[in-house]
């Protein structure tokens, strides 16, 4: 049976299987708990409102040490007419006495109505003296009135027995302990966690340590998605990894469909010759949904899963009620929610990582939430400007993941590589901007709403510098993060990273360009683009470029020339690149033609991205960095000295939150670090070399 | 020796207990241990920053489900001229085909560099006929050239060996663990979780669950502390409760010492006649500070307890180097750390539920996040509005909890109890403002800058509720928070409901205000105090209001003239109160003189802190409804009947955020549930009265 891949929009998606969920009673709290209220309670949601049961405090009590009075006593006490009261345990042979010890949180005793503290009496002993002793004292001597109850805490201060303490859907803290504990519980209703598995499947998947080869697959999705079910407030288990059989997909499904609450089957969600999820969901239940119009993520399935079909398939015997109510989770609340279910969820999450990640996101956190009472989660949303176009086609809701920093008072939000197979993408976003469908991008400096996984106090201590790429901004990165600063590096070229400081859009912009007529660095770039404002000119690296190759140098190259050569593939910079300019200075001094070189309009926008592609073979040589060389094990033929620079407007360079940046600029260790590295010198490092 | 507390201010006391730690070493990392990645690792400290291991992909990948070919062999394709290539595998015998077919992620086998996608290809059976059976074609037709590495995942696309993968002091998040994971590791150092030993003490404390009888106090700091410190990334350990003996203190002291980082010692942390800790503190080690300038939460201890003087105590044998060594848990990085350490902090937390909580937030998160590597938490900040006026003694930093919501486009913060033993003031704080040292306090209406507990998103949800006290509130916020909405009640009585109204300050305000000219409520007042906007009136519960007196009326009271008796106590609402508005008019009626009535000035705020006052015999009877009473097991002589409404400005009605309130008010379910409460009626519920 073929199964065709139909995008359907994503609130329709959602609302198909809330719809079918509803139907199958179970879009509800799954199922309550009773826990014991102790640190392990954090985080857990209660599943019914909490009433008091005790008040708080139970009885009257002191709030201070000192002595219980009855405030008629006291009535005529006065600075020059102080009254005496006679101290005593309160015992039914002696009677009552006048006034009585109490530490803070002792009982009022019974006939007494007010706490004088101790250091507002004089305590006397039987001679009438004073005496510090306040526990041998027979009477006390008091200078002024007491109202009644003062410095009392009156039963049911803090919480008067039968009021609400926290309302159901509560998501634990470690006060509402205390309050649940002070109010008289000593367990609580919370919601089951729902039981979440995650069954990786494909036949190219490997588990985390193995000895690869190219086409493996390291399987970490599962990974990723167990940590989020747990961070959301579920239970996951991870299954280990089903090859791509349509049989061994059906029997783990089922296998899982026994004690879950809901599938995640990862990967085999697409339409390709080895994906399997779609047809085992038809055969085991109901396929709901192919395709949802997001991006990335798109090949989306959802459906539900019939028991007993899946307990067919795994070939059990036909299931008792009692197993069958199990799984919706019923067992312990079964007089109040329908006692059975013959309905599992299945989700078939795609396999690019970062389509598995936002599926958890848009899908799968909802649904924990629904399931445990608590509101779903909802990032804060802020104003920030984009630092370059974006391109969306149109038909899908787009999430589009940004850096974001706050330069000035604006957030800027810098997107990140678009592909979604670059988890490092999430790893690095600060927040997701979401291009509706029928929005077809967004350009340069426009205004986006973006959906922040950072707090404001993160965003205000990030540095953020949008320039050349350069090794040393990883160290650098590094080293702030112990000083309290956030580096974020956005990678545009170092012309990119002259603009954005025209625009506004960056701390800082680290930048090596070379001006032709000069020799010089920089200098006739900032007077051209930067002409408004003062900008600060700080020493950072002087490196060395040069070509690197694969080992050996097997096509032989030496120098520049040698890239027209018809057999040697190059590989290029982005323009605007420091590097680009560098070469293109030294192919036109050299009466080289860009034509002439294969792979010259192959671009990366890193020194790395260039080792990886000579270091896989995809290109023999690259213009670049020996740090990069060394790191990817290729040889380097050095050719250049150049001097990489930090331009800083000079408003910033003097800010607060630059000033941890020119800290580790001075620190020896950060200067070994980088000298540590192959090519580098520190000489000029964290100097002012120019205030343009 | 005797011990006087002598407070300093907040900046003073942490410096102290920082140069402390300076000097012993232990004011960094404790220690790092290896964990396997996986879920239960999120929410960890990276200890090391984390650099590749592999690249990812590690091998160039296929992006799409397609056709490996060899950009070259395509260049002359075009729509009007197919090119035909022969697809096979890639075999010794054979060599190599002009196509081969790749699944998405598979590797681009050698002398190939692009993929065309399978939707963009002809499949050609044996007799050149198109097949859609992609495995069985022998040749393909493309109508279009491919560029080189298009539809390819480069090694390296998304990370590049050596690259800087995550920084040290990373707080890992699930992403990160598929970062980690792509990059090659299995395993990750991270910060050892610090030990912290929560030491209960006090004779009046007695565990939960216990039988109460006045004076114990049910021991929950413990509870909390614990849970503060797992939710901060510690390893809390609570100990039994210790009676206050000062040997039996040290004793439990020295035994915590031997295998915790941080000895929280909670109760006597004061300077009363049992309060032992700062003793205890100079017995086994240096007491640092006694006392630090903050309110709540003022005697606060600070000192460091030698292990070698803890051990004497213990009476145990010497310890090895090692287990000197194991205190400050360097453990598995003693090649990079200091070997021993004879030091262990030590914090006297006060006794109070409030001043436990805010010493956690204020000394022991600051603390694990160093010893962790991570940012100290830092709350959000906003701006807000005081709703009424606060005090404060101008000699300490002093916390104040209060509700926050949004009104119109202004946040509005109400401040809760001030009670040190009020814990449920810390339940129901949406956040802290903080009036530091030689600031007397705020006016209503001040700016105030409020340290956020909750997100912007759960303060747009809010619905905020400043007047009269009734007992179905609880119920109310109970249903909306089944409908995503949050109640804020604040209780200053029907005319202080009123006035927040008049100054845009409240969503809405429940009031019954007796026109004792016209017998009507509310709106002879809001044509008074509303003049300037318009108001709707909705109906909420018609309610009987009585004298509540203990069990079989032991007193005899049976109407209002009973309060003039001498023997009588009573106890009064607060001014403002429409409550307390119908004692006033009911007593001119009969001609009493409230001079006459024993109590008139104890004012109570709410219905149930009456109730309590009866209850406890701290009065003999009060004015109230009969819900209180019968909550608290009072008797009730009914008296009169009165109208309660909820007064809400028209743009609020008609806003998205009350819509929830009015689906409340018109769903039998609550209206049932309001009636099962004495002495309520519903026939108004959620009509309107009136638009004024």
């Amino acid at each position: 049976m073929s199964i065709y891949l139909h995008d359907i929009p994503l609130p329709e998606a959602k609302a198909r299987l809330q719809s079918v969920l509803e139907q199958a009673d179970l879009w509800r709290v799954l199922c309550m708990e009773k826990i014991t209220i102790d640190e392990n309670a954090i985080g857990r949601v209660l599943a019914d409102p909490v009433w008091a049961k005790i008040s708080s405090p139970h009885y009257h009590a002191s709030a201070m040490d000192g002595f219980a009075v009855c405030a008629a006593d006291t009535v005529r006490a006065q600075p020059s007419n102080p009254v005496m009261l006679r101290v005593g345990p309160f015992d039914k042979v002696q009677g009552k006495p006048e006034a009585c010890y109490l530490d803070t949180g002792d009982a009022l005793p019974e006939g007494f109505n007010a706490v004088i503290p101790i250091e507002s009496v004089e305590s006397l002993d039987e001679r009438g003296e004073i005496t510090p002793a306040i526990r041998r004292q027979v009477s006390i001597r008091i200078r002024s009135a007491v109202t009644p109850w003062s410095h009392v805490r009156p039963l049911g201060e803090d919480i008067v027995q039968t009021q609400l303490v926290l309302p159901s859907g509560q998501v634990l803290r470690p006060v509402d302990l205390g309050a649940l504990a002070a109010s008289g519980h000593q367990s609580v209703k919370v919601a089951r966690k729902p039981r979440v598995a995650i069954l990786p499947t494909g036949t190219e998947l490997v588990p985390l340590g193995s000895d690869l080869k190219a086409g493996d697959i390291l399987e970490y999705n599962s990974l990723v998605l167990a940590a989020q079910v747990k961070a959301w407030g579920g239970a996951p288990t991870r299954f280990p990894i089903t090859p791509d059989n349509f049989d061994a997909i059906c029997a783990r499904v089922a296998e899982a469909a026994c004690e879950h609450d809901l599938i995640l089957l990862n990967a085999g969600s697409s339409a390709g010759s080895e994906d399997f999820s779609a047809q085992v969901v038809e055969k085991l239940g109901t396929l709901l949904v192919h395709g949802v119009a997001v991006r990335p993520g798109h090949p989306v399935i959802l459906g539900m899963v019939s028991l007993r079909g899946a307990i067919e398939v795994s070939d059990e015997s036909t299931p008792s009620p009692e197993e069958i109510g199990y799984l919706s989770g019923t067992m312990s609340s079964s007089k109040e929610r329908p006692p059975r279910n013959d309905n599992i969820p299945i989700i078939g999450v795609p396999g690019y990582p970062v389509s598995a990640a936002l599926t958890g996101e848009i899908f799968v956190e909802p649904l924990i939430a629904k399931w445990t009472g608590r509101q779903p989660q909802e990032l804060p949303v802020e104003q920030a400007y984009l630092t370059r176009k974006i391109t969306s086609p149109g038909g899908d809701d787009d999430y589009v993941r940004v850096a974001v920093g706050k330069v000035g008072d604006k957030l800027m939000a810098a997107p990140l590589a678009r592909g979604a197979g670059v988890i490092s993408s999430l790893v690095r976003a600060d927040g997701l901007v979401l291009l509706s469908r029928g929005v077809q991008g967004a350009e340069a400096g426009d205004a986006v709403d973006v959906h922040l996984y950072r707090s404001r106090a993160e965003l205000d201590r990030t540095i953020f510098c949008i320039g050349s790429h350069d090794m040393t901004l990883d160290l650098l990165a590094q080293f702030l993060s112990e000083h309290n600063r956030r580096l974020v590096s956005a990678n545009v070229g170092s012309l990119g990273g002259l603009i954005a400081l025209k625009r506004g859009e960056a701390h800082l912009a680290g930048s090596h360009l070379l001006d032709p007529e000069t020799g010089e660095y920089n200098l006739s770039y900032i007077h051209q683009y930067l002409s408004d404002f003062s900008v600060k000119v700080f020493g950072f690296v002087g490196r060395e470029q040069g070509l690197m190759v694969r080992r050996g140098n097997p096509k032989g190259v030496e120098s520049l020339s040698d890239l027209s050569r018809p057999e040697v593939r190059f590989v290029n910079r982005q323009r605007g690149a420091g590097t680009r300019v560098l070469l293109d200075y030294q192919l036109s001094k050299m009466g080289i033609s860009v034509e002439s070189i294969q792979g010259y309009i192959q671009e990366e926008y890193t020194h790395l991205g260039v080792a990886a592609a000579v270091a896989s073979g995809r290109a023999d040589c690259g213009l670049g960095i020996p740090a990069a060389a060394q790191s990817l094990n290729l040889d380097f033929i050095p050719l250049f000295q150049e001097t990489y620079q930090l331009l800083i407007p000079k408003n910033f360079a003097e800010s607060d939150l630059l000033v941890p940046l020119f800290e580790v600029l001075d620190d020896r260790i950060f200067q070994q670090a980088v000298v540590n590295m192959p090519g580098y010198n520190v000489s000029q490092m964290g100097k002012l070399m120019a205030e343009v």
